[in-house]
């Protein structure tokens, strides 16, 4: 039986990798994401698995038999000051299993899942799936204005190879990614740990005021374009709507105001909502209303709004085979919905997938406080490792 | 007469640095500083006057005759991508004044009027008027983390010595300042100029809030403290309550967003607004008012909001004999109420005196935007040599 100390072993040499006093960061194409690929090479000698990396720089820890074989794994990025559990459980956790699976099992870990530097989530997964835009990714940049071109290829990756990526998935036979739960479902429930049944629909706007840069004392309130006041409207009107809607959850995540300084009428923001509904059709009601709104508050403030879908994610249903193999690992059927994004969520439509989340009491995640106990995280794996001998 | 043309050729050597494609950046204590400041040595020298710095970095170009003086000025520093004349106007026709009156005047010109870079606007006039709160500024850090006191020495400003510039306000019999209309005001009165009777009352207030980083699709409405929605919420609150009375100017003019990722639950928002009305008791109404209803609606999103008041400025009224002057000599007794604070409001109280606007078609301000015919400078410059007549 795998155990928690199997998995503290593993974690061992990861944990300590961008850990600093606001919690752990590990940014893609950085130098702590170079040391999580040299940990992964490590895990990879000790069970016996050659370590390879794909065009877009996922990293594969592959058995001396022939493809396609079934992979365990999740990814070793992170956000900004994020926890020590998200994504790197799941792949220490594909080491332990793939170390003692009799069956030829594969470990993954995709690049840059959460795309915390170039608003690129499921960087890795997509572009293994063929869904990544390629050129519009290679042109962003980071907020120190390093284009992603430049800093995959300082990370080794040569950026004009990306679209290479997508031949690698022909050696995938299915995908297991192991998680910890990002709500307290798990924790409601008294579960270690549960099979998820989909994921919710995702998408991401980017929204820009366009205002004037007046005076701040001397610009009469009914004559100035403020684009901060017009973004707090639609912020407020945003989250409004989804208060109203038990299964929607929006988040003003990020917003960039011009110029910033104390004594002008902002003249420009950036805004970000990240929005989530279990069918695309919640989410789409959801986003045709607050265009609507936001349209009427920011005209009638004089400022100019534009909205663009940044990122749309279907809901995504799992395969029920792997549903049923975790669910009778784990001697319980009850499933979950999750709202986050997922790798396993990419590779879905086009190969076999499942996920099987790990209970986290606070709930919290992309931050330090996420709690696991890692008796629970080895449940999880067990009961992956069990429907790998039904899968494999 | 003083003529567009005698302005114009003074401005010109001043209006180049910091000129960029947004507008005009001379911030306190840069090499774009320095220069304003050849710029003001080369001016006093064309008219006879010898240049000299005071501890605080006002510069002050004062004539051969014993002290005091009555001066002439404004300042040299700008806001990040501000106008070419809110400043420079005044120093400039200073100048011509000074080098044009036959009463012994001299020309100052304030350090660091704007507080674009450390938040502390009037610096050198607060300082010239002991009423500068040293060790709180010298510890204020820039967007870079520079502190105060490192750019005022890198600047040659001796921060230990600065408690010692007010004792250079005995060299000052009286203030004139000449500045552009930061409303449109005198546009719409068709006036090229007009005397200040007062100065609004100001205040800033510093609010942090203080929420949770969580998964931004994990983490039910309900359990959220999310900074940026309750920010929001403050931010509609503050400016409705002005919008609601017509005297009041609110802007929300900067806020930064922790940690401002794709995917996160934003932990913690600084939020700066400012207010002003035409009288302390119009302002401190709204702030109360404020405080109240912000904390009812933040405790609702379980989030912690810190209050502080940055800066607080009362109204201000100038000199009956210097308005009665500028008055006289500019043909009519029309008076402004001037919603700007001003370097001449911080000496009023322990000197006579005043100010002259001058017409601004756009009354657009802090904005390359802002617009001034030089022709209806040289009306206010005239207007401010008659008066000098009659004061100095």
């Amino acid at each position: 039986m795998i155990a928690a100390a199997d998995l503290a072993a593993r974690l061992a040499g990861l944990e300590k990798i961008g850990l600093g006093e606001s919690g752990t960061t590990r940014l893609p194409w950085t130098a702590e994401d170079e040391a999580a690929g040299e940990w992964f090479e490590a895990q990879a000698a000790s069970c016996g698995l050659r370590a390879e990396r794909d065009p877009a720089g996922n990293r594969w820890a592959v058995p001396n038999t022939p493809s396609p074989w079934w992979a365990v794994g999740s990814h070793t990025d992170s956000v900004r000051a994020g926890g020590r559990f998200d994504g790197a459980l799941g792949v220490a956790a594909g080491f332990e299993v793939a170390a003692r699976s009799d069956r030829p099992v594969a470990v993954l870990s995709f690049a840059d899942e959460e795309g915390a530097r170039y608003n690129t989530p499921t960087f890795g997964s997509r572009a293994l799936a063929g869904r990544l835009d390629v050129a519009d990714v290679l042109e962003r940049s980071d907020d120190d204005g390093v284009r992603m071109a430049d800093a995959l290829a300082a990370a080794g990756v040569d950026p004009g190879a990306l679209p290479l990526a997508q031949a690698w998935l022909e050696r995938l036979a299915g995908f297991v990614e192991l998680h910890i739960d990002q709500s307290r479902d798990l924790a409601a429930a008294g579960a270690p740990a549960g099979a998820v049944r989909s994921l919710a629909a995702r998408t991401r706007l980017a929204l820009e005021l366009h205002g004037r840069a007046d005076h701040a004392g001397t610009t009469r309130m009914d004559e100035r374009s403020d684009a901060l006041a017009a973004a707090a409207a639609v912020i407020v009107c945003a989250v409004d709507l989804a208060a109203a809607d038990p299964d929607l959850v929006v988040t003003p995540s990020r917003l960039l105001v011009e110029p910033n300084a104390f004594s002008t009428v902002p003249s420009r923001v950036r805004l970000w909502l990240d929005a989530r509904g279990p069918t695309d059709e919640a989410l789409d009601r959801w986003r045709h209303t607050l265009a609507s709104d936001a349209a009427e508050s920011t005209a009638a403030a004089r400022v100019r709004l534009d909205i663009a879908v940044a990122s749309r994610s279907p809901a995504v249903e799992f395969d029920p085979r792997v549903r049923a193999a975790l669910g009778t690992a784990l001697g319980h059927a009850d499933e979950l919905v999750c709202f986050a994004g997922h790798d396993a969520g990419i590779l879905a439509p086009l190969r076999p997938a499942g996920m099987v989340l790990v209970r986290n009491p606070t709930g919290i995640s992309h931050s330090p406080d996420e709690e696991v106990d890692l008796a629970d995280a080895a449940v999880a794996a067990q009961a992956v490792l069990g429907a790998l001998e039904a899968l494999a």
